[in-house]
Parts: structure tokens; sequence; C-alpha cells
């Protein structure tokens, strides 16, 4: 079983992906893709749709796990990222993965115990998880690691050991 | 020139497709696309991804014109909404087509003469304008031919004749 989790963007997307091997679990990959702000929406989708057609391809991955979106003070925000998401499913469904999908207040209750953690919460107790991790320039591959531990945990049910 | 314009759904898409050459106006193809709704949103989105690619290639598209979505009560819709435009967008890229949007209010001010107009007056002028085009089945169809056309005469800047 390998993770890919993914917190979606059309600046910054970041994801991580982790695989599990019997009671093994490994980080084999984590990060983010920038996208041009001086691309348009189609060609930034575009570039989307390579980087994780790639992604998916190298580490053979079998599931996709994201975080259920919301409706914020922004509805343009929104509607991007159901963009994004878009072209996420049609990988999903190309490359015949398994999506999972928590809630924001799921994510933060499994990683913290508590589901109105704030984010940096979050990425303490990821740093915690993963210590030979540096910490990561952008909060979105935090986010991003956390939505692929839920989906992790979702099918192991146990919380195994991470090295 | 060759215009696609689409009425975007998870459940209907429907779609018109216009050929320019020169005063030259031909109604190439409309209809819809169903899918079903005992599918998953992945799978739908792949017949979606599909059914364009090849209705593009078939057509020769140059051009896509879509209707600019709004936020209406259902934000999920709105989301919905997102994921399909996302699959379109990535055509559009994908075949170097030059994208096309519009408001509801400019479609219905272009075809009509009022931004406020209902939709069933938008359809009674479509079909005056393709007097030899039945009355189709679903809105979708009409509008999405509104759409075509807004698109049509956004480049001709002239109102051409319909035949």
């Amino acid at each position: 079983m390998v993770i890919l989790g993914i917190d979606p963007g059309l600046l910054y997307c970041g994801y991580g992906i982790i695989k599990k091997d019997g009671s093994k679990v490994m980080l084999l990959d984590y990060g983010y893709l920038k996208l041009s702000s001086s691309k348009n929406i189609a060609q930034r989708l575009s570039t989307i749709h390579i980087f994780f057609d790639q992604l998916i391809q190298k580490y053979q991955v079998t599931d996709v796990s994201l975080e259920t979106p919301f409706l914020g003070k922004n509805a343009q925000n929104f509607l991007k990222l159901g963009y994004v998401r878009g072209i996420l499913y049609l990988l999903v469904h190309h490359h015949q993965a398994i999506i999972h999908e928590f809630s924001p207040r799921e994510i933060k209750r499994a990683l913290t115990g508590w589901g109105g953690a704030p984010k940096d919460q979050v990425a303490h107790v990821i740093l915690n998880l993963f210590p030979r991790m540096e910490k990561p320039e952008r909060e979105d591959v935090t986010d991003a690691l956390a939505v692929t531990l839920c989906g992790l945990w979702n099918n192991s049910r146990t919380i195994p050991s991470l090295r």
C-alpha cells in the first residue's frame, strides 16, 4: 500500500508519500509543486496533471488521500480548488487508485487528538512522527503529510511505528 | 473557427458545436452527455474527459465557450461544477484551444437583449435561429448552444446569418 496525500491548490500543491509493507511504514517522499502565477489556469492544471501522473507512476501509488473542501469566505478559491480536485479524481480513476477523504476536523483530531487544533500543532506532531525529516519550508507539506497519515490509519486502523 | 459550447454538469453535459468559415456559419452538432448517477465522481469525470476529448478531435474544435459559474444555494454543486470545469480546462490546454467565458447575464443579453430573461426565452431564440433544429429534449442543450453563440459573436463581433 502506497499512499499519496495531497494538499491541493493553484499556487502550491503539497504532497506526501508513505508506503506500508506489513507493519513497516516508510516515508518515501514529500514536498510541494509550485505553480507559476504568470501561467493561466489551464496551463497550471496541465502542470498539476503531469506532475502527479508521474509521481503516481514513480511510486506505484495505490491510495490517494485528500481533505474534503469547505466553502470559506472566498467562493472563487473554493471553485479553483474544485478544478484541481477534478484533475486529481481523473488521475485516481486512470491509475485505479483508492480515494480517501477526511474533513479538516477529522485530520486534526487524528493527528493531535483535538479537532480544533491549530495548524502549527499539527505540524509539530508531524515533525515528532518523522524525526529525521527537516522542517518543511511550507505548511502545505505538513498539511499534506497529515492527510497522508489519515489515509494510512484509515486502512490499518492501528497506529504503526513511523521510521 | 470551430466553437464548442458546453453546459457542464455531473449528471448532464449539454453541448453545441458551430463552425464559422468566412461569413458562413454552420451548426455541426449538438446534444448532451448523460452520466450515470450510479457511477462515482471519478468515473464520471473520466467519461466526460474521454467524451469531450473525442468531440474536440472529431470536429477539430479551435474554441471552447463556457458560462462563468456562480455560487448558488448549494456549495457542493458549485464544487462539483468545479471538478468538471477542471477537466475541460485540461482539454482546452491539451488541444491548444482558446477559451471564452461569459456570465449568465451576458449570455441572456446576447441572445434575447435582456440580461434577466428566463431560460425558456433563451431557448425560444435558439430555436428561431436554427429553424431546422428539433426542439431538444433537455434545456442543457439550448443552454450550451446559447454559450456557443456567445463564443461565436465574441470573435466575429457581428451577428452572422445562421443557416
